[in-house]
């Protein structure tokens, strides 16, 4: 199994999190994206879409994030990532796509570069961007924890989740461009929570073989 | 049942494909996005995000087109919107996620109408902006389907999935913006397929009751 990912690559370091939730220890490919290595023509053989992360596995490609981690889930079921129950595997999905759909597209990369571009934002302009989509989306994920009073540490229970596992990524962005967090009680537990987790410790971008000081 | 959308969010519509291929039929509530009734306040009480669709059943509501169609193809298997295979079903799902996370995102209302204030884009500025996004996403799309080279009407075989379900209204999204999918064999035959079956002719945002000449 070979996973290219990139140490600051919020999708990517999603899939660290799901790995070592379950053990799995990939060959590592670091694929630069600030040096625009994901634009290379053996990278974009392997995945027409030139973004990062992807996973090689029995001599095929599987793209996108959430995919990988649910292909995870079925292939390696201990520890779940999902609850039984129907709709709370679907309440769970819908936080991590709160995020992964509603989030982290609009602050990523390679839109912010387009914004650079296109219309000469500056690193302020590109700051205010990204907190003018972070900071609703994490209130109203917040709003949803509150109404869903679900106990326990993490935000389903006392396991992570995939809803975790998006979230605690997209808060390292968060602080990245200056959004606090203080006022969410929700977030604020589920984060420590996370940051106590050994899973969760081990993916963050600064322990990455391919981190830049 | 009720389902909460509006005739031109594309992620309503997969939502109304969805329904429409297991033959389940939710009491709709239009919410105007184009008047921003999805940020007035009974609204925002029920679902936080503030954003289209939701579904409500047995007293709760989930959001997210996806998190909702996972749950509608969990709770009424029959026909399955997923492949059998893990792999597959992940391939499926990335296909998926390549235009909910990486496309969409970027093109959808509430990001164009900050475009237009915080940038003063007009229609041109915006509509270059989309094309930006979905020329590449589509291309890529396109790439992915001919390195797999499943055969069959649809984008996985001879029967609809979640992959088909996010490609059509990506593809209406595409018309609108001024992008052309004629050099694409795959996309147009997939297209076709679509265009002729029932439950996503069914869906189109022309016929649906909110729909505006």
């Amino acid at each position: 199994m070979r996973f290219y990912g990139y140490y600051r690559s919020s999708a990517a370091y999603r899939c660290r999190i799901a790995f070592n939730l379950k053990g799995v220890v990939p060959e590592f490919v670091p694929v630069h994206l600030r040096k625009d290595e994901q634009r290379r023509d053996d990278y974009l053989a392997l995945n027409p879409q030139g973004l990062l992360p992807a996973l090689e596995t029995g001599g095929r490609l599987l793209t996108q994030s959430l995919a990988i981690i649910e292909w995870l889930d079925e292939t390696h079921p201990d520890p779940p990532l999902l609850p039984k129950n129907a709709f709370d595997r679907a309440y769970i999905r819908s936080l991590a796509l709160s995020i992964a759909c509603d989030i982290h597209p609009l602050q990523n990369l390679r839109v912010l570069n387009e914004l650079k571009s296109s219309f000469g934002q500056d690193q302020a302009g590109l700051d205010a961007w990204c907190r003018r989509w972070i900071e609703p989306g994490l209130a109203a994920f917040e709003a949803t924890l509150a109404k869903s009073k679900t106990p326990g540490a993490f935000c389903f229970g006392t396991t992570p989740t995939l809803a975790d596992i998006c979230l605690l990524p997209q808060l390292y962005s968060a602080e990245r461009f200056g959004v606090e967090i203080a006022g969410y009680p929700n977030l604020t537990r589920i984060k420590a929570s996370c940051d106590a987790h050994p899973a969760f410790a081990a993916a963050h971008p600064s322990r990455q073989p391919d981190a830049e000081t």
